[in-house]
């Protein structure tokens, strides 16, 4: 079983270790197309939801668990290749506070505005320039949790493929149908595919309960500090504020946006789920 | 006015900064009941809040606004000690990416419970064994948003005087009525003042929203990993679950909280708000 056992790379100067370096940084992701996930939680994720796998790499020393290592198996008879690494170059690659000694690179996935899925129960969420990639992970994790249609992202912001966004989504990302675009593009697309804009803002009228929430549509999320751009505000076609009591004059991003969501969302209302 | 300026501290031996660098620490903040906050925002909302200020510590090259120059010249007048700092040792104090060059120490402030005030329409946060500070910190923040009438910290677990959970947390700590107790006293504490219990579970048979949630009421939310104690678990009166699709078995806590908090608390409920 073990004939094709590849050698252990104790060399940061590897050229397969540069890349995986690589694709801790934004510019090495956009150039490759490519990022990194960390776990056997992740890489059994990404097996389950068929996401397309470059490469394999583990610590041998660390990848004890029996399930990690049939995982690891699994993905080799498929023809993955598998990269052994000395446990100071694996323990570089990741923020896990406990490293389980498999990761995995991916092929990232966008679809085009045109091809998301389209029905007339659809939500979207569209991200406008999130500056924290650990808040963009987890609206991740919370947008598949109730049912989101598909996460658009919208201008420049924090890289739903960032480590610390892979880590907070818990596997969402993998899930989920992912597209990105400009401001005009996205407001181009709602008008022409007719969904409703409900922009999230401080200044809203409406507060998010209760109101008559059209469908198909998109929610809107803006950036922690800027909140939504103006070209995007003013295209919004309900702008709903979520109440706030005490002297802080908000809550974190994506508090804000599991209310939302949980509010919009038709899949995850008590009717839908009866 | 600047006659009683105190000597610029650059030794890291120095007596004052070594107990600034303890308070980074559980041990130092449990042994001394006191806590460090750092930036004009946090600083301006201690004085707001009449939160028990020990000290200031100012890096004087830094703390250039004129409002954070005002606030440190009041807290002088009210007698408050202000040391100055050189910025290699204000700077190892702080986890901001852009300190504000003004900090200072508080004494904490817990309430017992049986002095936590109480009405019919009472909502409490009770918070068992959470692991991560951050999150800790951002159920403070949604907690105060929606009105939560005292927050009580069950059993071991994050500090919420942790740096990381007072950051996340955006000054409402310093709003807070805090208790801390052990499963048992708090659970002795809700029979004799008639507060129901409200767990939140994954097994939980109630969905979240719409149940009859009586008042007053606690709402309890257990570790990330763990959940709540089985003790905790089999006293609550009722159990109530968020819906998910996905493949994701959770979401995450702060945003559990926050979902859970705007459905039960009656402070943030539209008819209270119209």
């Amino acid at each position: 079983m073990n004939a094709h056992k590849s050698p252990l790379i104790t060399n940061e100067s590897d050229r397969y270790y540069q890349r995986l370096r690589s694709l801790q940084t934004p510019t090495g992701r956009a150039r490759t197309g490519l990022y990194l996930i960390e776990g056997i939680r992740l890489v059994s994720r990404a097996l389950e939801e068929r996401a397309p796998i470059e490469s394999l790499f583990v610590d041998p020393s660390v990848l004890c668990n029996s399930y990690g290592r049939k995982l690891k198996d699994r993905l080799a008879r498929d023809g993955v290749p598998c990269h052994r690494l000395s446990p100071p170059l694996y323990r570089d690659l990741t923020r896990a506070a406990e490293p389980q000694g498999i990761g995995a690179v991916l092929r990232q996935q966008w679809t085009p505005l045109a091809a998301l899925p389209r029905h007339p129960a659809a939500l979207y969420l569209a991200v406008e320039s999130i500056d924290s990639a650990g808040n963009l992970g987890t609206m991740l994790r919370t947008a598949e949790a109730a049912g989101v249609t598909a996460v658009i992202m919208i201008g420049q912001g924090a890289d739903p493929h960032d480590p610390t966004a892979v880590r907070a989504s818990m596997g969402a990302l993998l899930a989920h149908t992912l597209a990105r675009t400009t401001p005009s593009e996205f407001l181009q697309w709602t008008r022409t595919a007719g969904i409703a804009c409900i922009g999230s803002s401080p200044t809203g009228l409406l507060d998010y309960r209760g109101f008559p929430c059209p469908s198909p549509a998109a929610l809107l999320i803006g950036s922690e500090k800027q909140g939504l751009s103006p070209q995007v505000l003013e295209s919004c076609h309900f702008l709903v504020r979520i109440p706030m009591l005490g002297r802080g004059d908000s809550i974190n991003a994506a508090v804000a946006a599991g209310l939302l969501l949980y509010a919009m969302s038709p899949a995850v209302q008590p009717q839908s789920l009866a």
